[in-house]
C-alpha cells in the first residue's frame, strides 16, 4: 500500500482518524470527527472546571476513569451544553452507535462537543453520518479530523513529534481547536493527543497534567472557562517500547516530547486568538511562590485595560502596575521592575522616564511582545500568553451565534 | 447676602468647595478641587484594595484614622501613583500648603488624585494655585468642584438630599468621578460625601461601609480596581441634631439617606461608563449565601463574552450559563432560571426555545436591561450593575494616556 505522508493525530502507529459534515453547521463545513485506536488504549483526560459541564464532558469524565478507551467522537458547531437530560441521551446514543461499528463496548468511546450552548444536537442527522465516518477513518485523514473540530478557528491545528525510548521510536501527535473563550483552565479549547508509547496509566495521567499546566493553562484570550473544555490522550502501546513508568528516564523523555507537542498546539491556539493583532508573552519572576507568580501573570493577562493598551500601542505601564496590585498576592511596589522587550520601563516601582517609553513604543509596535515583570521578593517564576483586545474581537464576539 | 442655589457637596451647612485649573491637564480644564468644612468634621473613608496604592491613598488612609478632618484636596489628570518617595513628598507639600491657608494642622487635610499613573505631579504649579483655590471656595462652587475631579467623565456627578432627624433638617451631599476602571472595590472611582449631621465616628464609618457595599461595590465597568480609589465622608455636626449613634432610629434614617445619595452617584457613574451603549442590571436570587449570590453576579458582570453579547444584542444565554458556572460557587445546572426583562430564557437549566429568544431580543434592543438569574438553592440575593463592551470602549481605552 502506498503510504501518503501522515501527521498530526494519526502520526503515531495504530491510529486512524477522519472528519465529515454531519448536518450540524449551517455552512456545510466538516463538523464530525473521529479518532480511533486500532487496539484499546490507555487513556487520560482533563476537563473544564466550570461548574456547568456539557453532557459530553460529564460522560467522558465518567468513562475515562476506567483508564482505557478505543475512540473519541467529536462534533463542532453545537456544544451539547445546557441541554438537560436530552443532551446526555444524545451523547449516549452517538457513542453507542460508534461502538457498534467499532465492535467495542460503548463505555470505551469518549466524546466531546464544541459550539453554541443550549441547542439540542441534530442527533438523527449525526447518527446517520456515523457509518460513513467510521468507514472513512484512515491514517491519512488527520487533517480532515483537525478541520472537523474547528468552530471560529481560521486554520486547523495539528502537530506531531518522534522520540526514542531506548532504541525504539515513539510518536506523539495532537490536534486542537480554541480561539474564543480560551483561558486556563482550558475554556472552549479541545485538544486530542495520541501516542503509540507503551506507558502506564499513572505515568500518562501525570505527564498530561504537567504538560497541560505548562502550556494550555498558561494561555488566556478572554479570561473565560467554557462548559466544554477537554483534553484527552490515548496511548496504544504500538511502538513496542519498554513500558514507561512514572519517574523513569524514559518518562522524562516522554514528558518533554509531550510538552513540546502541547507547546506547539498552544502557540497555534494563541496565534488564532479571536481578533487578536498582537501576542503577548508574559513572564513573572522574583515571586515568593509559583502560585504568586501565576496569579500575577494571570491578572496581567486578563486585564481588559492592559489588553486594550497593547492594541493601542500605548506604553501605559500604570495599568500593568495596577494589574499586579490586583492579583491578590503580597507585592512591594518599591521592588517591582517592568520591561517590555529589553527596554526597562519601571525600576523599583518608579517609571524610567519618557526616553525609555519612546523605546518601549518601538517594541510595542511589533506583533510578538515580551512583557517581563520582576517582583523582587523571591526565586519563583511563571509564564503566560495572551492577546490584545481589538475592535475585531468585539465584532466577532458581539455576533458569534450566527457564525457556527 | 444673596444666596444662589447650592447643591452637591456644599448642600449641607458649613461646607465650602471650589475647583480651578492648576496646570496639570494639557487641555486647560479644571484639575484641582477643594472641599472645606468650616469646622473640624468627623471623617471616615474607604480606600482601594489594590496592593499598589497611590501616595494620596496611603496618606489619607493614615490621616483619617484620627477620625476627623477639615478639608480634602483633590487633583485630576495625574494619579500620583507609582511615583516613589517623591510622590509622597508632593502629597505632603500640597496638603501642608492647604493647611497653612486654612490655619489647621496639615494632618487634618485629606487628599486624593486621579489620572495617569507614573508621572510626577507638576507640584510647583499646583502649590502656586492653592492660594487662589482657597480664596475661591464658597457654598456655591459645588459644580466647579465636581468638574475639577473629572478625568474621562463626560459630565460632572453630584447629588444631595435632606432628611429630618427629630425635627431638625439634616443634609447629605456628594460628588463622584469614575467611568473607566470602575469595579468593586471601587476602581478609579473617587467619591466625596459631606453631611451636616452630628454623628458619632462609629456610626459614620458603619453607614459609609454599608452604603458603599450596596452601591459602589455593585458596579463593574471593566473589572479593574485602581491604585487610587477613595471614598471619604465628612460630618461637621452643623445641623444641630441630637448626635446619631449606631443602631438608633435616627441612624437607620441617616443610613437610608446616605444609601440614596450613593445610589444616585452610582447611577451617574454607570451611565457615564466608558463607551457603553447599554446598562445592565443583574439580580441573582435563590443563592445559598449572600457571598455566593455576589460571586455569581460579579462573574456575569465581568464576563467579556457576556458584555460583548449584550453589545451585539445577541441572545446568547449560554455565555450567561458559562459565567454562572465560572463564579467559583456550587450551582446546580438543573435548578437555574434566567430571565431577560420579563422574558424567561432558561428554565431548570434548559433553554425555553426560539420563540422566547425572539421575545428576549426585543428586550435586548433596549438601553436599560434587567437580567435576572435564579439559582434555586436558597433565599439569598445580590445585585450588580454593568455595561456592555463596545467598539467605543476599545477605542477609548486603546489611547487613554494622551487624553487627560
Amino acid at each position: 500500500m502506498a503510504r501518503k505522508s501522515q501527521g498530526g493525530i494519526t502520526y503515531p502507529k495504530g491510529f486512524l482518524a477522519g472528519g465529515i459534515f454531519s448536518g450540524i453547521k449551517s455552512n456545510g463545513k466538516p463538523d464530525l470527527a473521529l479518532i480511533v485506536s486500532e487496539v484499546e488504549a490507555v487513556a487520560a483526560g482533563l476537563f473544564t472546571v466550570n461548574r456547568i459541564k456539557a453532557a459530553p464532558v460529564v460522560l467522558s469524565q465518567r468513562r475515562i476513569r476506567s483508564g482505557s478507551a478505543r475512540a473519541i467522537i467529536v462534533n463542532s458547531g453545537n456544544a451539547n451544553a445546557c441541554t438537560g437530560e436530552g443532551g446526555m441521551q444524545d451523547a449516549l446514543r452517538i457513542t453507542e452507535k460508534v461502538s457498534q461499528f467499532l465492535t467495542c463496548n460503548s463505555r470505551k468511546v469518549l466524546c466531546a462537543s464544541t459550539g453554541v450552548i443550549g441547542r439540542p444536537l441534530p442527533v438523527h442527522s449525526i447518527l446517520e453520518s456515523i457509518p460513513d465516518l467510521v468507514s472513512q477513518v484512515s491514517p491519512f485523514k488527520n487533517l480532515e479530523c483537525a478541520k472537523a473540530i474547528m468552530t471560529t478557528d481560521t486554520y486547523p491545528k495539528e502537530t506531531n513529534v518522534e522520540i526514542r525510548c531506548g532504541d525504539i521510536p515513539v510518536r506523539i501527535g495532537g490536534i486542537a481547536k480554541g480561539v474564543g473563550m480560551v483561558h486556563p483552565q482550558m475554556a472552549t479549547m479541545l485538544a486530542f493527543l495520541t501516542t503509540d508509547a507503551d506507558i502506564s496509566r499513572e505515568a500518562l495521567k501525570s505527564a498530561l497534567q504537567t504538560a497541560a499546566d505548562r502550556n494550555f493553562h498558561t494561555l488566556s484570550v478572554d479570561g473565560e472557562t467554557s462548559t466544554n473544555d477537554s483534553v484527552m490522550i490515548l496511548a496504544n502501546g504500538r511502538a513496542g517500547n519498554q513500558k514507561i513508568q512514572k519517574g523513569s528516564p524514559a518518562y522524562v523523555e516522554f514528558l518533554q516530547a509531550l510538552d513540546g507537542v502541547c507547546q506547539k498546539l498552544r502557540d497555534l491556539l494563541l496565534h488564532d486568538g479571536e481578533g487578536a493583532s498582537k501576542f503577548i508573552h508574559i513572564t513573572v519572576q522574583g515571586a515568593r511562590s509559583r502560585t504568586d507568580a501565576k496569579k500575577v501573570a494571570s491578572s496581567i493577562a486578563r486585564s481588559v485595560l492592559v489588553k486594550t493598551a497593547f492594541f493601542g500601542e500605548d506604553v501605559n505601564w500604570g495599568r500593568i502596575m495596577m494589574a499586579i496590585g490586583n492579583a491578590g498576592v503580597v507585592v512591594r511596589e518599591d521592588k517591582i521592575d517592568i520591561c517590555v522587550g529589553d527596554v526597562s520601563l519601571v525600576h523599583h516601582g518608579v517609571g524610567m522616564g519618557e526616553a525609555q517609553e519612546e523605546k518601549a513604543l518601538e517594541v510595542m509596535k511589533g506583533k510578538e511582545i515580551h512583557l517581563s515583570v520582576s517582583l523582587g521578593l523571591g526565586p519563583m517564576t511563571a509564564e503566560y500568553w495572551t492577546t490584545d483586545l481589538t475592535y475585531e474581537y468585539v465584532r466577532i464576539n458581539a455576533g458569534y451565534k450566527g457564525r457556527t
